[in-house]
């Protein structure tokens, strides 16, 4: 076992990160990473602070290995989901959309590590400024929301690793061992799984979801909703007429007033498909089947190992 | 060295190929690459066939290497051009844009290589049904025109790899040594590289094009035009014109009329920077200054070579 200094912030055997995503990663999917040698992350963008705090519970009972909370920093209740978390000693925090310079000494004051996902080496340096431990890039191929800038995991990744000599969380797109040795060469430091945890047999996610997913193929999802926050979704019939909509130069206030619904919960919670928003990433159709986490686990490390001898042999030079 | 299919193929040293770019590629670009040790492509899409003439005889002179040209098919003048091609047999020829099976068979009568550009498995699967010789995935990150389905290069390559054995290029977002060992990685044989050799001092270009590429940041291209082809430009002042036409809902038809105005010529080879559409990719912002074929050749080369060393010294298990 090699020094990786992820692996060395975060105390885990492999700088493998599931991202948290709403309706998706409550305790059992977390714990279930964390028990394979991950980071799991409970998702609160989908919690109210009394459902955060008994997933916080659950989740001490499922593991005693290191876990986090991912916190999209827009949330109405922030300041009782940040208090819920220093109060019941969560050791990791993972930050989006929003100010770093918000709450990050205060996490760190409790002894918490923070992360900070961005979307441009722009907002990177904020983070440095802010003062984060590490830094989770996320390029156009993610789920759900997503940058204005469109940049791709693999042209974003080498522009940070740039910016900054922060730990560095390639996000967006890795689904395989192969994705992963891809990123690391592109100078990541850590892998932040979303949508292959999204499906697997531990995601709270409804089985309808999960199916939809699988019955998907390439090229089945799209980034929408870009005047509102940009949102990747499996394109289903809620994500045709938006795209309709927008086709027609419909308004943010227009699209907004369409999507305040609770449709992803609808949709991901709730098994909607038709009136559900399925938030998914690009790499939706690599997903065939239910897989439990440590059978996703022993597949990456199984292809990076695999990658890592291919490549030499390879070579053309 | 060792065996490529690619390398072995096009019998080129290196399977590194440079795009076949409006405007840019003519015969100097394509023999100095060529010369270095790639495959060279004169970019046919914006020459009449008189001039792809000159430029073929021009390349003859050049270079004694292989070499080839990128025909889109959806030219108007594509049968003069193919005629060409086979009377002044021409030994490589990429074709785009328009279904592989019209040429494909006409060409390797001739004893010309033939690969064709996907931006999917499918239209993978239709070219080895149109028995190419290899296959271009191009990805999302890519300049100038683009798929529908904005599948990115590291998304595309997987899937590709596993719906076809033909020889695969990658293209779309590479621009450095560590990109072509990450595309390898992903399943990839060939590498072309665009953007990097679009802003080259051999590329036809002009200087204020180049300048405006050295001048642009992250973030500063933009996939526009989808209701007409999708088309990845830098976002000058044209760009601004599009996305305000399509934020209010402009019609195929409204934006064919705006793009009417040979506004790629008037700012790849004029240089109007404001009034021309600069097509680009998305790793515009890697590139700050001028540099030769030769020295793209070393660095690409040795950066390359660095990623498969680093790789192993930075594994995680």
């Amino acid at each position: 076992m090699k020094t990786n200094n992820i692996c060395d912030l975060f105390s885990i055997k492999y700088p493998i990160i599931q991202g948290g995503m709403v309706w998706c990663s409550g305790w059992k999917l977390a714990s279930a990473v964390s028990n394979a040698g991950g980071l799991g992350l409970l998702g609160t963008g989908s919690m109210y602070p009394e459902v955060l705090l008994q997933h916080i519970e659950e989740m001490k009972e499922a593991t005693n290995k290191p876990w986090g909370v991912n916190i999209p920093l827009m949330y109405p209740d922030i300041e009782a989901i940040i208090d819920t978390v220093i109060r019941k000693k969560v050791p990791i925090v993972f930050t989006s959309a929003g100010s770093p310079k918000k709450w990050t000494k205060t996490l760190q004051k409790y002894n918490i590590k923070v992360a900070h996902v961005v979307s441009s080496s722009f907002f990177a340096k904020k983070c440095e400024e802010a003062g984060v431990d590490a830094i989770v890039a996320e390029g156009f191929e993610a789920g759900g929301h997503n940058g204005h800038e469109e940049t791709t995991t693999s042209t974003l990744i080498p522009q940070i690793r740039k910016a900054t000599t922060l730990p560095l969380i390639a996000a967006g797109g890795i689904a395989t061992g192969k994705h992963i040795a891809a990123a690391q060469i592109l100078g990541a430091d850590g892998f932040q799984i979303g949508s292959r945890f999204a499906v697997s047999a531990e995601s709270s996610s409804h089985d309808n979801y999960k199916q939809a997913i699988f019955n998907s193929r390439e090229g089945n999802t799209m980034l929408c909703l870009k005047k509102v926050s940009p949102t990747r979704l499996l394109t289903n019939r809620v994500f045709e007429v938006i795209a309709e909509m927008e086709d027609e130069g419909a308004t943010k206030e227009e699209l907004q007033e369409f999507m305040a619904k609770g449709r992803a919960k609808k949709g991901i919670f709730e098994g909607d498909i038709i009136e559900g928003a399925l938030e998914i990433g690009q790499v939706s159709s690599y997903f065939k089947q239910s897989e439990t986490v440590s059978e996703i686990f022993t597949d990456l490390i199984t292809d990076y190992s695999q990658a890592l001898q291919d490549i030499q042999k390879n070579s053309f030079i």
